[in-house]
Formats: C-alpha cells, structure tokens, sequence
C-alpha cells in the first residue's frame, strides 16, 4: 500500500543515526490512512495514550487523554498526539511496513499527530529516530544538526530545549518524509490544518539494559549464586578489600551475562514485549487446527497483529519470541522466522505446516490468542 | 577486652563456611558487655531494630519493636532480640573486634537476644554464617549439616524450617561460641534466662549485587551510552536480531562493569553503607586540625563508631569508602588504611599526620561527622 520512493541504501550510508533528512515525496500520491475524526475517536478511549498540546497566553499546556471532547482544536496553534495508533488501526498500521528495511526490534510504533494552524510541540531534542511523515496539509519543520542545548520544562511533562540553527527548514506537503536522527533538535507548526506521522525508533541505553536484565533476574533466579569465601585466610588489614574477593564479587555478579548468547532469554522477552496496550481480540471459538488448514486452502491470509513484536536470534534459531513470552521452534524454525519476518501471511504457510503437525498447532495457539487472525 | 581462645586457621580451614562448630569456651571467662535491662532500653528505641518471638496456645507470634513495655518477658518462652546493638551500645561493640580476622567488608552486625526459659525463635536456616555466643544463663542449641529442607511462615515474618537432624546438640554455657555456616538449620531454647550474641556475616547474592549496581548506575550515570547501528544495512530478514546487534547490546549492557576494578566506585559505596541506622553525633562544636592534635598530644585516642564501615581495596589504595562515600586518599594512603584496619586509633596518628595537612584535615572532617570520636 505505501512504497518509500528514495535510495534506501544510499539513505541508510549518508543520513541513518548521522543527520537529518528531508526526504521529498518520499510517498508518492500520498493518501492519508487515517480520517481527523478517526483519530480523534482514538484519543477518546482508555487503552490508548494521547496528548493535546496548546498555547495559550504566550503560555505552553500540555494535558493528557482520554478527552471527552476536543473543543480546543476549533481554535488555532493546538496539537492533538496519539501514541501507538498502529495497535489499534490496521490501515494506519500500514504505515510501518516500508520501515521494514531497518529491523523490526528497533521501531517503535506510529504516533499520529493533528494539528491546527500554529499548533506545534515546541522545540525539543528526543533520545529516538523518528521518520514524520507529512499527510493532509502543510506543516513548516525547522531541524537542527545534533548538538547538545539547554533543556527545561516548559509545562509539566513538555520538555523544551533552547533555540537552534535549523540544518533543514523546509514547508512539508503531503507525502514529504523529514529523517531527524535522535538528539537533533526539531519543531514544527502547522500552516494548514494537519496530520504528521511519526515512526520512532528507540534505542536502549545501558541503564534501560541494566535495570530490565536485573528485573528479569530477580523474577526468574531464586536460588541466584552468593558470594562465598572458601578457602578463607586470616588477614592483617581487616579493612582491606583483596584482589582475589573482588574478582569473586565481579565474577558472581555477571555470573549469568558473561556472553551476549547468554542475554537472549532475557533480551528476547524484553524487546518483544510491547510498550503501549495491545488491540488483543481472541477468537470467541477457538480454532482448531484443521480450521486453519481450511482456511489457508479458501485463500485465506493471516495478519499479524499490530503494533505485536515477534523477533529470533541469529544465534539461537530455535527460539522465537513474542509479546515478551518464549516458544521453542525446534524442527520449524523455517515458520517461525517467516511470522517474525512477514505481516502477512499467504499460502506459503500451508507448505510450511506440512508434515509439522507442531508448526501447526503453534500456529493454531497464537492465532487463538489473537496474535494473528484472518482476512 | 574479648579474646578469642581457638586456632583460628584451623577454623577456617576446617569449618569457614564448611560446617557448623562448637568452640567450647571460645571466650574464657566471658562477662557480658550488656546487662538485660540495657538491651530491653535499646528495645524501646525507634532506630533500633527489634522483635519479641514467643509462643502462645502452641502457636508462635512475633512482633515488631519499638516496644513501651515487656510483659511477655516475665513468663517463659519468650525471646527478645535486637539488631545492631553494636551501633549504639560500645561495649557491646567491643565484642565484634575479636572476629577481625576475618575481613570487616563481611561483617554484617551484632544482634543480641534475651531469652527466658524455653525461649526461642524455632527452627530456621538463615542465609548469613553467624557466630553465637552464650553469655549468662544456659541455651540448649541444635544445629544440622547444610541441607534443604521444606519451609514455611510459622507466623508473619517467622520463616521456620521442617524438622532436621542435629549434628551439634549442646548445652551452651557463658563463653561457648556456636558457628553456624549459612545454609544449616538450627534452634535454641533457653535452659535458664539466657543471653546470646550473634556476630553475623551476610554475603551478597547475584540478584543483591545486580540490583545495587544498576541503582547505582541510574543514579550516577545520567548520559548512558545508547544502542546505535551505525553501519546500517538493508536487510531480508526484518524479524532477525543479528549476530552483531546481539554483541552490541552486551557491549552496552556492560559497558562500565567489564573488570573487576570498575566495580570499585559502585561497590565501595554499597559495600560501606550501614544496613542500620548508627548513632552519629557530631561534636557540638566542629574541631579544628590544630584541636585535633592536641588531643592526641595530650594522650587522646579515637575510636571508630559502631558499625560505621570502612574500606579501601587493595587494587585502588588511594580511594576510601566510609559509610556509602569515596574519599580520595592520594599521598595520604596510610592513614586511610590505617582507619579502616583500626578500631581505635592511638598515637600513630601523630605520625601520620607529620607534614601531611591534607590526612589530618580529612580526619577532622571525619571527626567532625561524627565517625570517629575522642575518648
Ligand atoms: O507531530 C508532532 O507535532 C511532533 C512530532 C515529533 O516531534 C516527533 O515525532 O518526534
Ligand atoms: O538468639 C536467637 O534466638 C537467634 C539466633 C539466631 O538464630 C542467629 O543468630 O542466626
Ligand atoms: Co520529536
Ligand atoms: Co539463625
């Protein structure tokens, strides 16, 4: 449905984490995948995160969904934002796809913005990339090259930086992609009533690592090694810390993270799990195994579910992991790397279940659990 | 003051940390530093720690101090306990100083109970080696060899164990020390009106050392070094987490912990934080350097304060961590050692502060915040 329309191997060598880019008509006819008023239904319902973001006064508010009503978009200089509408949207979800190029642990999701004339967030510096994406309307985007400014709250959870010398400052219109690389400062005002699309990309930092390694451990090692001090001999200098129990201390510490093969069953249930609410539907019937077959033989296609992360290791084949839950593939790794690689599904599949009756039933238990369904 | 009465390489190469011991009159002529109704003060306190265990209707209670009265200490069965009381009773402390041949850093502190006949907390396996030792009145102890055993809450925070064979029974009498490697179930019940002293040394486990360094990492590394994929290329397999991607997320997972040594800050910190809270008062009037050596030319010594802990590490001798602080100790190393292997300090400090302003101005600081004090 939407192609990208530049050098993506050139892009990847020149601008990728190194400097921002517009990327002109980047959609060529670009449609928007989602209505204003879709959107705003959207921010009106719990599951998902939404800001409105407004001057007013000379003054920046920032309040959080879900809203009642929208009143505040009737007037100029306002932004409404909703996070993650690729779980809960199928068409705007298509929007991830062309992102696929880049691996799927590093995207984020697709965070949709309204705004009328003059709205904007203010300038600001994000510890992500992101891709926005220029639908409906026009929208006047200045970026600065990477640099390091003086950051404060400019309301509550609206953290501002400084002003900047814009690198890129250019008027969007429909279908323009502008890259803007994390720590690259950027802002945006709406000329014309619209929408922008953003696809982000997170990168963990060794503190995000650290700290989920650790949970995982505290959850799933009960018994953990303890520090012991065998053979033991006495000492002149009680105050002393000795070469040998620090190598001791260290070595109990990382005692289960020696080498990256070993982070994967932490590290695979941490990235597949996703960070905003899932649109999670179970089938009110299970499937049963020869219902997925009769489908797949009526030409049926399975959809994986939107915004649901589902990755393998290079190193380790067998495992796949999904939602932050591991399933061992051993015998049908060939399916399970085609659901982590593909949205979609077609008749590859039935091949693939061949004389795999497990295949199958794994197959059968996620679609049950609403991780894939049919169209 | 207390003098230990075994061959204590022996010890540690037959029991440390091995198996249980009995050392029969470890302590010759042992006089309790603590009289019953001091330890029931301390009980009455709200920095201490405390617990009163007893059973009622054959059914075990516990229940947290502070305590206002101690009813339940005038019938048997009951038992008294308080943690710390080295922190705030000094001559009580005095009867941690003997155990200094083993390294300060495992020291955890000096509980003390008062048990009335028949008084004890059941049986349970504690995770720390501790030395016992009986003061007044008679204690009958069970110990077993390091096994597994079923447990379970007899009540609220009373773990107990399944019953298990002894390998030590005895009647302990003033001066014998029981050692009770971690991992060995054990019970005691009082004969007569008994005190006991428990020397207790914790080790950390993977999950205690994991934790406090990320903590620590959170708190003192703001810019984290981030994931990045710099050189990007397209790529087939979208649901792939590549060889490469996987190295790189340990590479920044464990950015600052490769060797031992950049433990060194974080663990010094951690391992010099009091677990309880310490008596520290600080002179009412600050102490000048010139002050300080009149002190000790008029024959003053200093004593360390209870519990406060000290260390240096013998791959970084210039650093010294005291109660969750770094001092750096260039050019003055001897002093800093002297400190942490030191309870009391006598006239060697005169020496080392011999053209040495920079020792003795720290050691005022040192004195002044109530760390070390004069006698
Ligand atoms: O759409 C907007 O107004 C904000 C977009 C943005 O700053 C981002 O995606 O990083
Ligand atoms: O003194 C007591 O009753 C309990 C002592 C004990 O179990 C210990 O120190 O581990
Ligand atoms: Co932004
Ligand atoms: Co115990």
């Amino acid at each position: 449905m939407f192609e990208l329309n530049f050098e993506i191997n050139q892009f990847l060598d020149t601008y990728w984490q190194k400097k921002p880019a517009l990327l002109k008509q980047g959609f060529i006819d670009f449609q928007d995948p989602i209505a204003i008023d879709e959107l705003a239904g959207l921010a009106m319902e719990e599951d998902l995160e939404s800001r409105l973001v407004y001057q007013q006064d000379q003054q920046w508010h920032a309040e959080c969904g879900p809203f009642k009503s929208f009143e505040r978009l009737e007037k100029d200089g306002a932004t409404l934002l909703v996070q993650a509408v690729d779980h809960w949207h199928p068409d705007a979800q298509q929007l991830v796809r062309p992102f696929r190029f880049l691996p799927n642990w590093r995207i984020d999701d697709l965070m949709i913005s309204y705004s009328t004339p003059k709205g904007g967030v203010g300038p600001h510096i994000d510890n992500y990339d992101v891709f926005i994406i220029q639908g409906e309307g026009k929208r006047h985007w200045r970026v600065g090259a990477r640099q390091t400014l003086p950051e404060f709250a400019a309301h509550g959870a609206l953290k501002h930086c400084a002003p900047f010398e814009a690198a890129i400052d250019v008027e969007m219109e429909p279908g323009d992609i502008l890259y803007i690389p994390s720590g690259c400062p950027h802002e945006g005002y709406a000329i014309e009533p619209s929408l922008n699309y953003s696809v982000g990309f997170r990168a963990p930092d060794q503190n995000d690592l650290l700290s989920s390694f650790t949970d995982h451990n505290i959850d799933n090692n009960e018994n953990a090694l303890r520090y012991t001090d065998i053979p033991m001999q006495t000492r002149e200098q009680p105050g002393c810390i000795e070469q040998t129990e620090l190598n001791k201390i260290h070595q109990v510490m990382l005692a289960n993270c020696q080498t990256p093969e070993s982070l994967i069953p932490w590290f695979g249930c941490m990235i597949s799990e996703a960070k905003h609410d899932l649109d999670i539907a179970a089938p009110e019937h299970p499937l049963s195994d020869q219902e997925i077959i009769e489908f797949l033989e009526d030409g049926a296609q399975f959809t994986r579910l939107g915004g649901l992360r589902a990755v393998y290791f290079e190193q380790q084949p067998d495992l796949m992991f999904i939602n932050g839950a591991q399933y061992n593939c051993e015998n049908f790794t060939k399916l399970a790397h085609y659901l982590c690689d593909q949205d979609e599904t077609a008749s590859e599949l039935l091949v693939l279940f061949q004389d795999q009756p497990k295949a199958l039933s794994l197959f059968t238990k996620l679609v049950n659990s609403g991780y894939w369904y049919a169209e």
